[in-house]
């Protein structure tokens, strides 16, 4: 099947096509080297920035107003396998993940750097195909890759690529979205389906077939997330977070937040390695407040659901790739919902539980079956190279 | 040897002792992941920046006036082998390597991402020791890594670790320097010996014992470059570029350098992967000028030449991770010249030659005999995974 997903009909241009796969020259910094960037990375993302071909690539941002001063930066490899699975491969993935870790904070992405880690023998036409898909997805995700680097490693001390992507992007100056902005009282919002991504790629390695095939959700979020900040603009005002026992406003040690705070989103996270679970574990962790969420209402796909019941799996424990965990004033949670399904990465979305003040850090659900149950951080490994 | 290169005096903190090398669950999202970030990492590199524990990290670049307001991005992924060698070891090759890359494009390096691609079964000593060598060499450099990423790939997989380190720096107004930009009449010099690094790494590989024992040159270069341009400033202006035949200034299409440039370095290349020969090819082929060169006058350490000799290697295709190429009026040449020698990475520096209008895209080299040969970007693998 993995076969069956590299056909994406990228063609080998004349002067690569001595080299059926890539070879220890490749990674050189000599005439092959430069010959593979020639006729394969720059005609796929060939933009102005990636052109200065410089040691690194100078960037104008223009003279910042008050609307725009912080940037967002962020990192991440992908090493996922198979490379191919249904709904993706790992040069959307890369675009994608970095893309949507970029909108976690409400940046605009912007730019990205693409570094390839390429294992001798890895045959020209995948690394075509994987880079074609890569300059689809910035397309799609509107940024541009605008540094990279290529190295080779020996056959057998890699695994036919790896992808390391960095981002930057712009922050809006009305927008202040982090994992230690949640408090009792938000609502707990998820965009869409659980586990898809993590079954999508399962059912690959274990040959797993269904009646309905699983496919990745791998998706650039931006868009969904500038759709549910805008939702937010105009709106009414919080009321001020109450100061801690002993102290006036004035003297509260903290001034993160003003006094009455702009109709906003507090925290947004995308659920990729560890799932839902995770997720909400370091977001808990991180604003010190807890979690209470209902699990009927977390929207899974029965192919999902089943799959996970064959290998013993728990779909909140499910990596996803395209899909977000946001938390923000109860208030507003409608207004945002309506947003959110308004949008096509998030059609799905539903308000699946609150913020509370007790058991700070800790995360629970009511059970299927009336229950209550803690949700732990995943302790070890779930399902390696996911991503 | 490597052992021994080994003893940086890491010590293992009590919560990661568990785990004397790395396993899969440490790259799965989880509560190892968590630990191995909380007790590895945030210590080593502890800044607000990476404090931030979000999605990406917000960094505000204040209110940027008309002197900054253009920045500097590059990524480099490192696979050098072994992880340690004499001088360095893998861990300060990422810090410094993009470092140096925003420093040959004029900027001020502020920070670095740093994603880890891990071999199940890597010591947890050695990745101790090479995060400790990181975040003392971001010290020395002075910038720090404000994003991270972590991935574990099965055994067989890998090769210890790979790391990849993105960059960003913001330039000055008064600083163009890019590969484009070398034109006849320049200067070239050179920081000082070279192919220290690339035979560092081979002895290492080869075992090969010498009477002094080569030593790699990785080093943070922003220092250098910042004096450099220093000594350029308040100096006299070039003479306007002559206008192309039958166009008159305001007619002719490229405005990029003013009528008269203030005093300026035009080129900078840190000599890496392919040595000095693929920098000078570079750069003759994006400025499409011809550079000559004498062979005498490039500073090469006798034992590093004995050990070229050795090998059948020639030493200007050697790469170094602490030395740069310099392009720039020949009228600043003495001055700038003056600047690099009171550095302490620039004591050896030189003026190797300069730019012609002959022959464009071509490098040739008066040779010690006296005669004159074509020096070719090198073709394939000269020394694999030297970075």
């Amino acid at each position: 099947m993995t076969d069956k997903l590299n056909l994406l009909g990228w063609t080998c241009p004349r002067p690569l096509q001595n080299y059926p796969t890539i070879v220890m020259g490749h990674g050189a910094g000599g005439k092959m080297m430069a010959d593979l960037i020639e006729h394969l990375f720059a005609p796929a993302f060939d933009n102005e920035w990636l052109g200065q071909m410089g040691d690194s690539t100078i960037i104008d941002i223009g003279r910042p107003s008050s609307v725009v001063r912080r940037l967002a930066f962020t990192t991440d490899s992908f090493v996922v396998s198979p490379l191919f699975f249904p709904g993706g491969n790992i040069g959307e993935l890369a675009v994608y993940g970095t893309v949507n870790d970029l909108a976690m904070r409400g940046a605009k992405p912007l730019f990205l750097s693409a570094g390839f880690i390429l294992e001798e023998g890895l045959p020209m036409e995948t690394l075509g195909n994987i880079v074609t898909a890569m300059a689809a997805a910035c397309k799609k995700a509107g940024v541009k890759i605008a540094a990279g680097d290529t190295k080779v490693v020996q056959r057998g001390h890699g695994d036919g690529l790896y992808i390391n992507t960095s981002g930057l992007g712009l922050i809006p100056a009305d927008v202040d979205i982090g994992p230690q902005n949640a408090r009792p009282g938000d609502a707990v919002l998820v965009s869409g389906t659980m586990g898809d991504h993590g079954m999508a790629v399962m059912s690959v390695r274990e040959g797993l077939t269904f009646e309905s095939q699983i496919r990745s959700d791998t998706a650039p979020l931006n868009g969904l997330v500038e759709a549910m900040i805008e939702s937010c603009r105009g709106g009414p005002a919080c009321p001020p977070p109450a100061c801690p026992p002993g102290q006036t406003h004035r003297s509260a040690p903290t001034k993160r937040r003003p006094p009455a705070c702009p109709p906003a989103i507090h925290c947004l996270r995308d659920a990729t390695r560890g799932g839902l679970a995770a997720v909400l574990n370091e977001l808990a962790g991180s604003s010190k407040v807890g979690i209470e969420f209902d699990e009927r209402k977390v929207p899974i796909r029965p192919e999902v659901n089943a799959a996970c019941e064959m290998l013993g799996l728990d779909p909140l424990y499910i990596a996803n790739e395209g899909k977000l965990v946001a938390i923000l004033p109860e208030e507003m949670a409608e207004k945002v919902l309506a947003a959110m399904r308004g949008h096509e990465y998030g059609k799905d979305a539903a308000i699946i539980g609150r913020v509370v003040s007790e058991h700070p850090g800790l995360v629970t659900a009511k059970t299927s079956i009336g229950g209550m149950r803690v949700v732990d951080l995943p302790a070890g490994e779930l399902l390696p190279r996911i991503c």
